[in-house]
């Protein structure tokens, strides 16, 4: 069962910094650069943000919306299926000096999930919406329902057809998230997914809950995290991190919520982590996860 | 904006112990004795079970159930109505050991949302379903959904009625929910609610997420909160609890807590917690929190 840590990076600190992941997993080794490079490209959107003294919110929309986008990744378009071959939506973003949160689950087909969760933060009424009532809510903003077909790859298709010919329901990789602390000290985290392929109708995974698969406090730091999402939510990870972050650097904290999602519930994942000084971490027991990172007066870094 | 401390209170402690709380907030003076009374009757159906040996887990659900079928407080029978006049509820329960977890959130009109939530977590598939979703789940294990005319009370719909009016939208006290250790060390939490008063369609609040209205583990302890369910979820109160369960005691914990909510969030609520050991506690920055307790080798203890 014990996986330990199978991947772990750290960097940056002292300025501004962000980590991006594309969701912890088992990429086949010929789509390792591609992911890699898909990363990257969201960390130079926040990078491009925060190297300009803008809010490390925007920083961390930017870099999902980027991910959303691009269809290798299991975040809007390109998300994974649930049993009813439908979209159904996670995402959180939040940031550290007011807890200011926004969430959505279950959401129907958005291009960008984590666009409406930033609009449920701004509006501040409520912070988590559920299902068609996060739709009603995003359509009262402003904001167009998809399309589903043009969000539905065939990969997609292909993978919830081998799922449930297989009957593994295992999760689908490819979540996305980042973490950021802008040159002003805020911390956020943003973390986007379609879930596992084939889950059933109205299963939340631990994206759009704060303190499992997102989290952000000044006083401490940021988490995104990707995996099993039922772990995540058992182990309430994101907030242990935070915690841990009172007297622990970023990569013996995110080492240690991989140690305990292992002892306590047997799950495989990985976290993204940046402090309350910018420093910078990763760790996974998973085969792969792709990730990107930009910090102040650094050249950057990448892997998978 | 800070509210302070106003009521605490701790005991039990080196065996069984369980507290059950029937929502913070501000009850009309002449209310105060019944609800003290409906908690009292719920810690008699989880003292019951434990003092007979029985597990925490079996003990939090009794409690519940009781406090759901009293139509004086928000939960199940007699819960608050969302903007449009539906019920919908929100629950979850949890035990510490496996760091099981089960839960529902904006589940239509079901008579026991906590039973749902525990057949979630029996189930163990995924352990948090949204709306409908929860409503499929639900159906597919011989749940009937129940008629929401025998579950709303003329008294929801007048609150409703005066929330709409006035426009005040604020959260209407009345949540319900149970902290325990059993005989054999194992603690629990379980907490029920209709949420806020004329709530938009699809909010969901803090009781059903794990780590922000829930939590349980027995490695520190178990929480369940109530009270203004936005500002729980952005604090990730219960993790945090949790965490300082493994230092301070239980009442040092819930002070912190509530001091946290407070400086942070400018949130109002009360926590009732278990520690491991067995200890029970609460605290509130609330006018009123109706809350009964029961433990090994005491005579037990009531309030509000």
């Amino acid at each position: 069962m014990a996986r330990g840590i199978t991947g772990e990076w750290s960097g940056g600190g002292g300025g501004w910094g962000v980590v991006v992941h594309g969701g912890a997993g088992d990429l086949a080794p010929e789509r390792r650069p591609s992911h890699e490079e898909g990363c990257r490209a969201a960390s130079r959107a926040a990078a491009e943000i925060l190297a300009a003294g803008g809010p490390a919110l925007d920083a961390v929309q930017a870099a999902v919306e980027v991910l959303e986008d691009d269809s290798r990744f299991n975040a809007g378009t390109g998300a994974s299926l649930d049993e009813g071959g439908e979209l159904r939506l996670d995402a959180a973003i939040m940031e550290g000096t007011r807890l200011a949160l926004g969430a959505v689950a279950s959401l129907p087909a958005f291009r960008h999930p984590i666009a409406v969760a930033r609009e449920v933060l701004r509006d501040g009424r409520h912070v988590l919406y559920a299902a068609e009532g996060g739709a009603l809510f995003a359509e009262s903003r402003g904001f167009v329902r998809a399309d589903p077909a043009s969000m539905i790859t065939d990969a997609a298709r292909r993978k919830l057809a081998e799922t449930l010919a297989g009957g593994s329901g295992n999760w689908a990789g490819g979540t996305v998230g980042a973490v950021a602390r802008d040159a002003h000290g805020c911390v956020a985290a943003a973390t986007s997914t379609g879930g596992i392929v084939g889950k059933r109708r109205g299963r939340v995974g631990d994206s759009p809950v704060p303190g499992a698969g997102t989290y952000a406090d000044d006083a401490t730091g940021a988490v995104s995290g990707t995996g099993e999402g039922e772990a995540f939510l058992r182990a309430a990870l994101a907030a242990r991190i935070c915690h841990w972050l009172e007297g622990d650097p970023p990569l013996v904290a995110a080492r240690k919520a991989i140690a305990l999602l292992d002892a306590r519930t047997g799950g495989a994942g990985g976290v993204i982590v940046v402090a309350r000084d910018g420093s910078l971490a990763l760790a996974r027991n998973t085969a792969t996860m792709a990730w990107a990172a930009a910090w102040h007066g650094g050249h950057g870094d990448s892997g998978w």
